[in-house]
């Protein structure tokens, strides 16, 4: 019989997708360079020529088999070995090889880290504003997503909701920093307090509490910072990541699980990993993407084009009497609606052919999501926009 | 904590692996050249050269957001429409692109198929000899994969235990053909009684039971005939295929799943994929791959060596006393062992370096399977190897 829980799934389809089908909709109207689309988060900057030339030279120069061949189901031992390297090198880890799971993308690593650590009817906190995917990436699991309540001063971590809501029946902790939708960078005293909390409650409850570190943005931060990695924060951390954003490479769903060595289990989690592969049909990113990333891992597209959005934006927006929290990364910004029905803000918008998503998805009411992650001319067309947006509208 | 479930099955290695790892360090002591590795089902011949041009030509000449960019959760239309177009040309069907849902892979067609059509508990019938990973690929989903006894006589359907174990609590039967590990081709005469008695049995118990048809070999059938296209005899077929055997690309995961669109409901069984896909971290096979496929999806490889090893093999097989359904494609061949016991046998054959898989995995005791996607010349001097081993064993 058709299933029932998927069909049931139909109805519900996205805020985001919908926005951005409306934009599209729109723009066969009045021309898409006059819809200011920030719906999508979407990299606009192209993947860097370093990775397509190595595409050609391996289809170039090695066999077919090489190329074209099986994976292994954890992934080609010599591209985990590359990505550990970098890793350790970058981040001062010690993973090897044996650390690493090749997953398609993060949305792949995620499906994996969710069944290494939770069984059906677990808990798996997070924290809002958080990606509304989350949802069906966890309730399909059978474990249950519980969001603790936003830090909307900074959008940091709200540590007395969090521990009231930290009991023995959750088992993993989810956390995306720099975070989409509102661009916080967790910083060095956020990552320090949340580790001391869970290593706490664990000795409290007698049970092991993982953190899943969701981290495709790990190299979009801006102020010529970097993001602290949270994995060197505590030991039972599994870090998903993609190479989606950092090398303008979404569709070609890579990215990996990295198993913490210090846990003392990390071998047997990537072992297992490739167990719950055979369980949801996974069986490895490509073989081709992924011999090109592990030679191009280093590498990030030209994401500077984030920033000078970010900046022109902020500095609009502020003047206009937005309270926005500044971010510090992603290509995402998150500020407060003129209005405490974001809804019926971002519908006004439209009026303007600003394409805006209300934050009610993201956990959080009475916020909007700006997705700045187009063309900056666009960018600094859309500012007129916003201006007759606020003087007409508030 | 760490889930129970995927950490018991770590131990379960599987026979085919084992093998195959036995015969790689025994390559390394003997010289892989000396190693009759017949234990993987790994195409040998190489990609057809378009589909690496098609690559480079991508890449050289489409805007880096058209090549490396999101694909919609249900695939690149354009490329749901070409492989629609190419189905229909080649097999008569009438679907369309929105009949097609893109995969990464047979085992990601499968893992969607089954959620689409059974829910926890329901019972799934397969047919031995069958594909061992099945087991793992519906006992995760908590369906109940249930197998009927194999017609040695020929390798295709047993009707009469196929009608005993065909209760109401079946609602897919799930197929292979042409058929691994066995190489028989199921004939016309064997799909239409079998769409006869599903038809009779949906009356019955008044539901629907899908068939479920993998069909990765599809492409690879002997004596100039073609393998029957299952969805033609059966309206509510689910075509799971892959390009892996027919491209030799098994590393880069394309496959799709394609639903016929005389079961009525094809367009929502094909959206509701799209929401799987969001509980399994599945999100579309890579963009690049999807395009040159698209574009290359009526060529092979140079799929004739396999029917030259057969033959070769076949010939002296029988020579040699082997009882042997002589295979109608694949790249597989069954021959019944020369005792009861088929795993002491295979244990024997590793004595002459002949690496064959014992045939109880596969659901049939008594049986060996030999892959024989290998090159040509090691098939030829494998052959002394056989003649030793049966002259000296038995």
């Amino acid at each position: 019989m058709i299933s029932e829980t998927y069909q049931a799934m139909l109805g519900g389809k996205s805020v985001i997708r919908e926005l951005s089908e409306y934009a599209a909709a729109r723009g066969k109207e009045i021309g898409y360079e006059n819809v200011f689309d920030f719906s999508l988060g979407n990299p606009s900057v192209p993947v860097p020529d370093a990775f397509n030339e190595r595409v050609v030279e391996l289809l170039r120069t090695q066999s077919s088999m090489a190329v074209h061949g099986y994976s292994p189901s954890l992934g080609i031992p010599s591209v985990r070995e590359k990505l550990a390297a970098s890793l350790n090198r970058r981040f001062g880890m010690n993973y090897t090889a044996d650390d690493i799971f090749m997953a398609s993308g993060a949305a792949g690593a995620l499906a994996h880290a969710f069944r290494l650590v939770t069984a059906p009817g677990d808990e798996i906190l997070t924290f809002a504003p958080f990606f509304p995917e989350y949802h069906p990436y966890v309730d399909l699991t059978g474990a249950k997503l519980r969001v603790v309540p936003a830090n909307t001063e900074d959008f940091q971590i709200n540590f007395d909701a969090f521990k009231q809501m930290l009991t023995p029946a959750v088992h993993a902790v989810l956390i995306n920093t720099p975070n989409n939708p509102s661009g916080a960078v967790y910083s060095e005293a956020t990552l320090t307090a949340l580790s001391a909390i869970l290593a706490e409650k664990e000795q409290e409850f007698g049970h092991d509490i993982w953190l899943i570190s969701d981290e495709p943005y790990r190299e979009i931060v801006f102020d010529g910072k970097k993001a602290p990695y949270v994995s060197r924060f505590y030991p039972r951390t599994l870090s998903c990541y993609s190479f989606s954003k950092s090398l303008s490479l979404p569709g070609e769903r890579i990215g990996y699980v990295a198993v913490n060595p210090a846990s003392g289990v990390s071998k047997m989690l990537v072992s297992m990993c490739g167990q719950i592969s055979r369980g949801i049909g996974h069986n490895c990113p490509p073989s081709l993407i992924q011999l090109a990333v592990a030679d191009t891992c280093d590498l990030t597209a030209d994401l500077s084009v984030y920033e000078t959005n970010m900046n022109i934006l902020y500095d609009e927006l502020k003047a206009l009497g937005f309270d926005i929290v500044r971010p510090g990364g992603t290509f995402y910004m998150f500020p407060r609606a003129m209005e405490e029905d974001a809804v019926a803000f971002c519908k006004k918008a439209l009026r303007y052919d600003l394409i805006l998503v209300p934050s009610d998805s993201f956990g959080v009411p009475g916020y909007f999501r700006i997705a700045y992650c187009i063309d900056t001319k666009k960018v600094e067309r859309s500012l007129a926009a916003f201006r007759r947006f606020v003087q007409e509208e508030y």
